[in-house]
């Protein structure tokens, strides 16, 4: 059975990526949630993670440590990750390498928290920017594989890989097209992303931190949480 | 025949990564360097890149323009992009994730430039932590899978992705344990990499961004460059 190391729901927008992906392929696994510590979580979560971070999947012996790095060892067992037409396979990996290494300032200005609406102070340009092109690429996808989901008809890893940004897209009112804003809404429909949400909404925890960045960003509009 | 878009190799790490995979796989390719563009790159590389950076390959009508994802592309037809086995795969791949997803200190403060050699001005804390996961990585690879390659007796894609650290790792003369330093120099030792190198350093375009991230990092103490 895999142990999938996660941390609050509500929070960790990396955690969700392979947490959705399992789910929703019916890769079954345990859940270990650990929660945020203030100041750092590094030294916490190094007690099952080498470097410190979450998601990370146990295997038995193996570890492995990081989102993309889960997709491809779980896509060795199960070929449903990534689509199975080559060229839309080709697409998938691009776009979620894409995400995986880039759109710093979404990261960074819209931070994930499933449960807060904020109204953006200001979308500084380069924020803007990557708005575009994630609705850029999520229209291209749809269009040339033919929906619904972005490389085709079924859900794989590039999906999981935006589901993160479904979320922020709809609690800061992210300016999107309304293709792309369908397809926000169909993610956000997916039996796992409601489960995903309502466990976020429940969670008693309060990390200052990512408190701190949610009210940088702009005023709170709506607060969810219990 | 590949098609592989880099840019300026003076300054591209990410560029370097396919390239020298690519080279020290002896897979062929046709290199298209196109330079990096004063004020932002954003539109002159979109006429071949989708998400208007390098690298960029280009395989008949198949566009993958990612590093990451071009490494996962070439596995499904040469798997010695990764290793052999299956413990050693695992691990490759979440180390060349990491990288992909993080490092964001030294990436911003130790911009590459392979022909200059700076003294920091200082090492601020979240840049030594990531000099000392890197450390850490590095010595746990060689040692769990013997070396002399992170992942066991072949070049792989994970050293691939670490090649542009190694030459930062020269140029800024980062502080790293006796393993470590032994790993930079094998890999800058390889004739991919010093073939690189030399290119580079023949290089007649000056970018003003990039050779303005150089200045801030601290004092220059020798240009090789022509
Ligand atoms: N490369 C990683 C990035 C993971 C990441 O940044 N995780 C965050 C949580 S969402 C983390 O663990 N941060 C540690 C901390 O806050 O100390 C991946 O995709 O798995
Ligand atoms: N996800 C990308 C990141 C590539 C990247 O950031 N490339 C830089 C050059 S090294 C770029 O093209 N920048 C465009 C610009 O400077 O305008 C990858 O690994 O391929």
């Amino acid at each position: 059975m895999y142990e999938l190391f996660i941390a609050n729901k509500n929070y960790s927008s990396w955690s969700l990526r392979p947490w959705v992906l399992m789910r929703q392929l019916e890769i079954s696994f345990e859940e270990q949630l650990v929660t945020f510590e203030e100041g750092g979580s590094w030294e916490k979560f190094r007690s099952f993670s080498p470097n410190g971070q979450v998601p990370c999947l146990i295997d038995g012996d193996t570890t492995v440590w990081d989102s993309l790095a889960i997709a491809e060892y779980l896509a060795e067992r199960f070929p449903q990750v990534w689509p199975e037409n080559r060229e839309a396979r080709a697409w998938a990996r691009c776009a979620a390498a894409e995400m995986h290494s880039g759109f710093s300032a979404l990261r960074n200005i819209c931070t994930m928290n499933c449960g807060v609406k904020v109204e953006l102070a200001k979308i500084p340009r380069n924020l803007q920017r990557e708005i575009d092109r994630i609705d850029e690429l999520w229209c291209l996808g749809l269009q040339r594989f033919g929906g619904p989901f972005l490389a085709g008809g079924e859900f794989t890893a590039v999906d999981a890989f935006f589901a993160p940004v479904a979320i922020r897209a709809k609690n800061y009112g992210l300016p999107l097209s309304e293709s792309a804003r369908a397809y926000v809404e169909q993610l956000l429909e997916l039996s796992p992303m409601q489960e995903w949400i309502a466990d976020a909404l429940r969670e008693p925890w309060r990390e200052p931190g990512h408190e701190e960045e949610l009210k940088s960003a702009g005023a709170i509009v709506e607060d969810l949480r219990q």
